[in-house]
C-alpha cells in the first residue's frame, strides 16, 4: 500500500498518499504470547521428544471440559423461543439483568436495580465498554503490572494513556513457596503516579496470572487513593467465583465513595466454563457513571447474543438454587490439589493460588543448557519465553511466559516464572503431572 | 459529577477536575429514533384509539419468526460439543471460514482463501472493526443519505469525521409510484466530497431504507472514483440475499482495483432471520487490508459466539443445499405483494423496494388536523417523526421517521416518508394492512 495518486474526477485535483491503517496496529506489529506459543506448540508436536506423545497444552485459559449441562439445557431451550433469536435490547435482556440483580444484591448488601447492570459481549467488551464510556484522548489509566494484555490495546486504541505500577514479588520467590498476598503494591508509588489526566485504574482480583486475592485492607487503601483524586476504578472480577480464600471482597462495597466510582465486570464464560458465549457485564452502584458503559456498548456491539443472554440468565438461578459455585470451588481446591504435588516434589517454588485458575511456578532451579538452540523471534523476549519454548520442546508441555504481562522495563520480576491455567479435567491434569515429573532430570 | 478534590497522598498536591466522561457521549444526548418510537409506542398502546386492538409493530426491522428449523437445530446440536462453548479462534472458527469460502467463492468468481474472511460480532461490529482498522484521528469518511444511523457514532467515536452525500429521491416521490433506482447519487458531489483525508466511504446495497438495489453501473462509477483516489469502499451487505431485481451485484467484483479497496460486511443475522446471534463476516479480495479489520476485532471483543458461528457454519452449507436463500427471496417478494396492496388501494405512493426488507411510503396525502397535539421532544424534528407519532396514537402502527437517517440541513428530503418493516409473518402482515385500510378516513 504504498505510492501515490492524483485525484482526477470532480473539481479538485489533489494529491494524497495512498492508504494507511490505523497506526496503531502499524506501529504495534510484534507477535503477542498466545500467537508465539501457539506456534511453538505447532511446530514441536512432532519433534523428535513428542512424538508418539500427547502435547499438554495448559497454556491460554480456556477450559478442557463442557459447561455445566444445565447451562447447556438452558441455552437449547432458548433457542426455541421464537422471539429469543432476534435483538435484545442493548442494556440487556430483562431475563438476565433480573437474574444479575439476584445474584449480586447479597453482595452488595443493598437492593439493586435494572440501572446498576448492563450486559456486555463478554467481559473483554465489557472493559472496552467502560474505557469508552469514560475516556477522551490524552486522559491516563493506571495499570498494575502484571496485566492481562487485552486492556493495553482496549485504552491506548481509543487515545488514552497508560501508565504502569507494578505488583512486586515478595523476596525469595525462587527459593520457596510464597503467598499471593506477598505480592504488593507499593501505595505511595501508586498515588504518585496519578496525575490531573488520571481518569481511572483497572483492578484485577481475583489476579490472573498471579492468582493473588486482593484483601480488604489492599482495596480499601486502593479505594480511598481513587476517592481522593476521583480515578474510576475499574474492576475486573471475571474470577469472582474462583477464591480459594475464606471470602472474596469486592471493592465496590468498601465505602459508598468507593461504590460511586467502581465499574465492576463480570462473565458468564468464566463462571459457567463457557468462554466461547461472549456473555458479561457490568454492574456499578453508580447509575450515572454505568449509564454511559451502557451508551458505548450500545455503539460497539448494538446488543449482545440473545439466546446465550437468556441461557445465562436461567443459568444463573439454577447455580443459586444448586449451590454451583460452591461445587465449582471446591473442585478447582481438587485441581489445585492434583496439579501442586509435582512441583512440591520437585521442589519447585510457586505462588500458592488465593483465586482464579492459574498458578506461577518458579523455574529457576530448572537447568537449561546455555546452548540451547531458541528461533530468532525469540532473541529480544525476556527468559521466561525460553523457558517456555523449551518445555514446549523437551517436555511436551505448554506454558504461558508472563513477561508478556510486563512492560520492558520491569519484566526483570517475572523471567523465571511460567504460568500454567489448571482449567482442565482432571485427568488431564494427572498427565501434566506425570510430564512434569520429567523435570527432574534437570534439576 | 461536579466538583473539584484535592489529592493529598503521594507526592504531589493536584486539584484536579471530577469524572467527566467521554465528551462524545456527553455532547449527543438527543434520545434515537429507536427510543423515541417505542416509547411513543409503549405510551399510545392503551389510549382511546388503541384500547382492545393490538398495536402493529412494523417499526424495528427484527423478524417476527423464527430462524429456519435447520439453523436452530444446528444450533442445539452445537452446544453439546464441549469445546464449542469455548474461546474461537479471534478470526473466527475454521468451520465457518470454510463454509463463508463455499458460499463466497461463486460469487467473487474465484477461489477465495482463509485470508479473505474474517469473523465478526455482528455486521455492526464488523462494521466497527473495518473502521478501526483504517482510520486514524481526523480522518474522514464519506456517507450517504439515508444512512443506517449507527454508522455516525461508530466513524466519529473513532475521530473519523463524517461527509455526508445525499442519495436524491426523484422528482414526483409524493404522487406516484417510483423505483429505487430513481433515487440517485450526484456523482460529481460525491467525487468533490474527496479530500485529502478521506479515508473511506460506506455504502449499503440493498439499501435500507430505501429498499434501492445499487446497479453495476452506479456502483463501477462509484467504485472507479474510489480508485482514483484511494479511497477504502466498506460495503455493508447485510440485505445481500434479499433482492427482488434479477441480481445483485457486489461492487468488489467489478474490478481487480476496486475489488482491493474493498471490505464486504456480511450477516447472518440477517440472512437466517437470526438478528440476536450477533455473527457477522467481513469479505475482502485484498487479505492486507482486510487483516487490519481482524486486528481491531481481535481488540473490540476478541472473538466471536462459538455456539453460534458452528451453527452459521453448518447452516450455510445446509441453505447451500436446500436452495433456502432463493426461497427467501421468494417469501419476501410475497410479504411485499401482502403489504403493499394497501397502498396501491389508497393511491399512498411509495418507493417499490428493490431489496432489503423495508419499504418506503409517502404520507403527503394524508390529512393530519393542523392542531393536532404532539409532545415537546418532537419538536424540532421534522414533519415525519409527527406522521409517525400520528400513526401510532390514531391507527395503531408503528413505523419508523427517515429524517433520523439525515443531517438537519438534508431532511426535507425524507420529511413526508414512513419506513416500514415487512419482516414479520404473513397474517400479521395481513393485519396491518387492515389496519392501514382505515387511512383512507383521512385522505
Amino acid at each position: 500500500m504504498s505510492g501515490k495518486v492524483a485525484k482526477t474526477l470532480g473539481k479538485m485535483t489533489v494529491t494524497r498518499p495512498s492508504i494507511v491503517p490505523n497506526k496503531y496496529f502499524t506501529s504495534h506489529v510484534a507477535k503477542d504470547v498466545w500467537s508465539l506459543t501457539n506456534e511453538a506448540a505447532a511446530a514441536a508436536a512432532n519433534n523428535v521428544n513428542n512424538k508418539g506423545r500427547e502435547l499438554i497444552n495448559l497454556g491460554q485459559g480456556f477450559f478442557s471440559y463442557s459447561p455445566p449441562k444445565f447451562a447447556i439445557f438452558e441455552a437449547q431451550k432458548a433457542l426455541d423461543i421464537p422471539l429469543v433469536n432476534q435483538y435484545s435490547p442493548t442494556r440487556g435482556r430483562n431475563s438476565l439483568i433480573q437474574s444479575l440483580i439476584k445474584l449480586y444484591s447479597p453482595f452488595y448488601n443493598t437492593e439493586l436495580t435494572s440501572e446498576n447492570v448492563t450486559v456486555t459481549t463478554g467481559a473483554n467488551e465489557g472493559i472496552l465498554a467502560s474505557l469508552m464510556g469514560i475516556i477522551n484522548p490524552g486522559d491516563e489509566v493506571i495499570v498494575f503490572e502484571p496485566f492481562f494484555d487485552q486492556y493495553i490495546p482496549n485504552i491506548e486504541l481509543l487515545g488514552g494513556k497508560v501508565v504502569y505500577v507494578p505488583i512486586n514479588p515478595p523476596a525469595g520467590i525462587d527459593e520457596r513457596v510464597v503467598k499471593g498476598t506477598e505480592w504488593t503494591v507499593d501505595y505511595e508509588q501508586f498515588a504518585n503516579a496519578i496525575t490531573e489526566r488520571t481518569k481511572a485504574v483497572i483492578i484485577n482480583t481475583p489476579h490472573n496470572p498471579i492468582g493473588k486475592v486482593f484483601t480488604r485492607e489492599e482495596l480499601t487503601t486502593i479505594g480511598d487513593i481513587c476517592v481522593k483524586n476521583n480515578v474510576v476504578i475499574i474492576s475486573d472480577e471475571v474470577y469472582e467465583h474462583l477464591y480459594y480464600t475464606d471470602s472474596f471482597t469486592r471493592i465496590a462495597t468498601l465505602s459508598p465513595e468507593i461504590g460511586q466510582l467502581t465499574l465492576s465486570v463480570g462473565s458468564a464464560g468464566k463462571s459457567f466454563a463457557a468462554t466461547g458465549w461472549r456473555i458479561g457485564w457490568v454492574v456499578s452502584l453508580n447509575p450515572e457513571l454505568l449509564n454511559y458503559v451502557a451508551k458505548a456498548h450500545t455503539r460497539i456491539c448494538f446488543s449482545s447474543p440473545s439466546p446465550l443472554q437468556e441461557a445465562v440468565a436461567n443459568s444463573i438461578n439454577d447455580a443459586l438454587e444448586t449451590n454451583y459455585f460452591e461445587q465449582m470451588r471446591q473442585e478447582y481446591t481438587r485441581k489445585y490439589e492434583i496439579f501442586t504435588k509435582v512441583f512440591d516434589e520437585l521442589g519447585l517454588p510457586y505462588t500458592v493460588p488465593e483465586g482464579s485458575y492459574f498458578i506461577l511456578v518458579d523455574f529457576s532451579k530448572v537447568k537449561i543448557p546455555d546452548d540451547y538452540p531458541y528461533p530468532e523471534e525469540l532473541s529480544d523476549k525476556a527468559k521466561d519465553f525460553r523457558i517456555s519454548h523449551w518445555l514446549i520442546n523437551e517436555l511436551g508441555v505448554v506454558a504461558i511466559p508472563p513477561t508478556e504481562f510486563y512492560i520492558k522495563e520491569h519484566e526483570k520480576a517475572a523471567e523465571n516464572l511460567l504460568r500454567f491455567a489448571v482449567c482442565k479435567d482432571d485427568q488431564y491434569l494427572e498427565k501434566a503431572v506425570e510430564r512434569l515429573r520429567l523435570l527432574k532430570n534437570y534439576l
